[in-house]
């Protein structure tokens, strides 16, 4: 199968552009803008030029359309995650926000204290959905550190004992890889340890794995070990599957059976949501060999950088798809232009420091010819 | 302009089908497989492949990418609805659920009840996100009706004034047309009246508007002038606008530019609305023209049924897009079956009595043709 | 046993006032001030000083003392009404506004739906409550009706079921006797039916029981029969059990065990609820009997009356202790301040028609020297 | 004016004993059970039997009995309370949990975060009511700590402008003394800062001063000007005021005066109040009076103690009435017995040490007298 990591449409019929696979080796030929290299998402962020090619082509066959957001291409998803990840089913959600919030406020039930960590994206990025709306006690572990431990979520089960009044805690929630923590990962040996006493407990396990799919990569570890872990596990549609929008619940068939109907209170039952899925199922299976490709080739590329004074990148500890990268400059801005108008995009950098995010857009480019360019827009 | 009203793609490259525009007059020409003429839905009902090939031509441009449900074709879309209602501002909601949860929601504030009519969409039809997400108390009024009337509200407001403890009336939400209710109106002299006493109480008033269009169509009361009642007002994207999923608010500057945070909190602060937001924009000026010329092929069509014992077609009393049609017949799943293989979807009958919609779909087909085909379906 | 149903202390030293029981007859003896019947309230109306006195008779023994509202004399009144349901266990609540709330959103669960009487006073009375702290939906049954039939259960529950959204009916609570209504019961009958019902479907049933003693004197129908049809009872401790404020709630152990950790949450854990729980106790046993002996004066009472031209007192139709009396006269005004000065108050009129509640303040006066304190006021 | 501390009523007609007031040094006399000196609790602790005495001295007069915890003494005793602080109004609560909930969540509105102490009451001991009920997010500080600082403020509301989701923080609340903590005091000078930014920012400053009284005897700083840093405070009538139940909540007329409402939304609009707010108001003169007293007596006896090598007692750093003791000897349970057979309760001690309250108790011995019972229970 050929999947589609596209080039930028620059004037070219896209007929004429052979589709991308990780053996293709490509950069555009005809010049700086047909290269779209960016170093600043997880995923490929086609736009909307690719991504209505890529309907066209996917979505037209039989079965396809979805009846809100069941059925259709949207059910053949939601099974294929559950297959990824172990688990019996899944249920298809137009955001990770939701996900994360629908799967917690069910685990918790009347129990409405959830263990988070304190840099999670439900505890700071998410408008205080769980408190709000459904009346969550999020209690944050861990400040300023990706991981807590066994031993810290023991200790906030105890303290709680203590109150006057008892309040169960109904789950625990972990995001890994972290986003607001480069992408760290959690400690899985700890998550183990973590599981284990929840499950003795009663308590609920839910992973906000909106990049897990980057964990797996990075650690060797299989993505339905994590998932054993877990009572529930979010994946995200937007991020390395390259869906315009759109989450994935996977867990046990009982309990996401009926979560369509949640979906719906929360204003979350889209009539059509087969967009979004059919995007997430073309690339579901590909994701991991592309992107072990992708891996492959930036090693290649720092290997040759770090080979140079200028420049110096380096593993972050526990990291995943964000790497460091030191560039010796007196000319940041310059540097970061001339690479923009080959068709490479760097995120915003500290000073001279940068956080780069692998990604299969590498797969669109020769590695050499990458640290070439790098090297080049030094001077 | 030209605008497309899709013809399946049956087998014809889709070069070669010209656009289909009220001026036309088209029924697919090579048989029974080419007319797709519906009377189930408020708009067009677009398959996905019709769907791609669509957004191919329309999403290709500069400006379209939206950043978390915002700028681009998002905002575009947002200033035509706000325009085409005289409103100010207008925001982009995945559905038409979460527009109304989250108007009613933030014009109660505290005073947490809203009244509502017994049969409407809010009440019924959306897991009572309302009340179990926002601590809402919706006060059904009009059993059994559409429309209910000032009195009414005063009663309503009266008793909660009467109550032990005072509990304020926040808002006031109509929907109209009413889906529970065949697409009637509400009666607009009571919209009148409701909006200057909610307003010299400080009570704030929404429009489920889903279908407005077809109100202001069936009415001949402008949008603007509906719009003028209510402090917010919400059309969906996906009827008459032929969108995938989406929803609009419209109201005031101060009351929707920040909404865009609790859009969020509820989780649904999709990505990319792209897909939807351009499509709505698409359609937004040419529905209501298309409609006229799709009503008025309706009255032909209609007037040659009428003239024949077996059909009688009649209007609904303060009705929109809906119809009464009897048809006279032993085999009723036989006319169905007939029709079907012409293309033409009716709804499911109750004994003899349909109630198909009128839609835009209705420009495929020359209205004489489409009269010959229900008469020969008899046979 | 000598119960108080105390004399205002009008200079008598308390000392020297014999405990009034249903066997004595007493009227203060020394003038207008020493009696004190009242037709306004469903209890004695303890004043400040009555009531202190009490306390301290029956609050100086062992174990009298609670803690948070657990244990001591709060114990054995929970247990003691319990008993007179004939059901497992009871808790205290501060008031029979959070033991409605507390009862019906645990029984609510997840199912937020719970069907209510219109004119009831967790629906009027509340400030809305149940909706705005728990999220539940009331549905309003039997406007401006006091019983609702197991159709209109039926009905509600199945519209439900054909909403979008599937929301499950968690609870029904029924009020009975009813304030709004003049204290009037909710049929027997129908209670019965949509008891097994409610079971048959897994759906709890609550009753708002404030004053279910009252429906037991005047329906003949066992505190326990009604008991027996629901999953929990509350009682007021205010009404007929003349404590300054409190309530009881009765149901399963399993039910009621735990639920001093939610009556917390609401800020209902008082350090000392003795001063209520206490008097409730003194009273628990001798309320019927008591009330027995007042109805028995109350018709020896209205039955002179009626026999006057000027005096119509008759039933309301499945009434309880609200009754209806015309009095003809042009003077209304002084018939009351002329009854007032004996010490006799009534409740305000409309015109010339009163609603006199029956309680057993009438066991401070023989019935003929009453209907001689009314006859001469119209003099 | 003359203030009952009482005595237990040990066979004494309770006619024949004095008041006990500040210039008395009584120890009862005629043995060891008529002396009660508790280090225990916060208060005098009265026994249900001295409470009803209290209560028949002071709730007989006229204008006591209030209306569903309004007027009568309840206003009496609000006035009071407000004059106390130098605030405008105040409003009676069942408890200090309902009075910190309704009073943080009114602050809040729709900014939900809510910034309080991780060790506080609100965040420990309230079953998560501002969540799970008010859909609060509180946000806990100053992990192990009693006072967090106007850095810690800032860094968690910057925090907040960060997360994608605008997320208001709508108030702050400070509880001071902690009782997690010792009842030690949060730094006046870091209130003074927090409240300065505060009020710029807009956010509302909640005082959770359930025994602030002990803060202003210890530090020296008037209640008033604690008060003027913040919107509204907390005053408990069951501590230092000695009442059975009930909380005060201060703070301007238009926050206050219809709070009513939303008391009786939670099930705290108990119908009768008046035999809590007669008590507390009783006592609000006196408290500070009698508890310098207290103090004083505690200094010498303290004194006493500490000369000799069995005793060690030192204050607690920023502490307040509770102190520390130890006691040298292997008989740690029988010195306890001891003293509690002279009618003196000391709490539970970890090992060898104890951490007694200081209260208004002390008013009922001689300091002199009571050291020298502590120096004869050891032997």
């Amino acid at each position: 199968m050929k999947r589609r990591v596209f080039l930028r449409n620059n004037g070219l019929a896209l007929a004429s552009v052979p589709f991308l696979v990780s053996s293709d080796i490509i950069d555009g030929g005809n010049g700086k803008s047909g290269l779209r290299v960016q170093f600043t998402r997880d995923g490929l962020d086609l736009d909307p030029s690719e991504y209505s090619d890529l309907l066209r082509e996917i979505a037209g066959g039989e079965d396809v359309l979805d009846n809100y957001s069941r059925f259709g291409v949207v059910k053949r998803m939601e099974e294929k995650f559950a297959e990824l990840l172990g688990m019996e089913s899944a249920v298809f959600m137009p955001t990770g926000t939701m996900a994360n919030l629908i799967a917690v406020r069910k685990h918790a039930g009347l129990n409405k204290r959830v263990l988070v960590q304190a840099d999670s994206h439900i505890y700071n990025d998410t408008g205080d959905g769980a408190q709000v709306l459904a009346g969550l006690n999020l209690i944050p572990l861990a400040e300023r550190k990706t991981s807590f431990t066994l031993d810290e979520v023991m200790e906030a089960i105890e303290r709680n004992d203590q109150g006057r009044v008892k309040t169960g805690v109904g789950a625990i929630s972990i995001e890994s890889p972290v986003r607001r923590r480069n992408n760290e990962v959690f400690s899985f040996n700890e998550m183990v340890k973590i599981s284990g006493y929840a499950r003795s407990r009663g308590i609920k396990m839910h992973l906000d794995g909106a990049r897990l799919f980057n964990a797996v990569a990075h650690s060797g570890i299989p993505a339905k070990d994590y998932a054993s872990l877990f009572d529930t596990v979010y994946i995200s549609l937007y991020k390395d599957f390259n869906a315009a929008s759109g989450a994935v619940l996977c867990g046990a068939k009982v309990f996401t059976e009926e979560l369509f109907h949640t979906r719906r209170m929360f204003g979350g039952g889209m009539p059509q949501a087969w967009p979004f899925a059919s995007v997430a199922l073309y690339y579901a299976d590909s994701f991991l060999p592309d992107y072990a490709e992708a891996m492959k080739r930036f090693t290649i590329f720092s290997e040759i950088l770090n080979r140079r004074e200028e420049f110096e990148i380096s593993k972050i500890e526990n990291g995943t798809n964000v790497f460091l990268m030191k560039v010796s400059t007196n000319n940041i801005s310059g540097f970061i232009e001339k690479l923009a108008a080959k068709g490479i995009d760097l995120p915003r950098p500290a000073e001279n420091i940068f956080y780069p995010k692998i990604n299969n857009t590498l797969l669109r480019v020769d590695p050499e010819k990458l640290a070439g360019y790098f090297i080049d827009s030094l001077r």
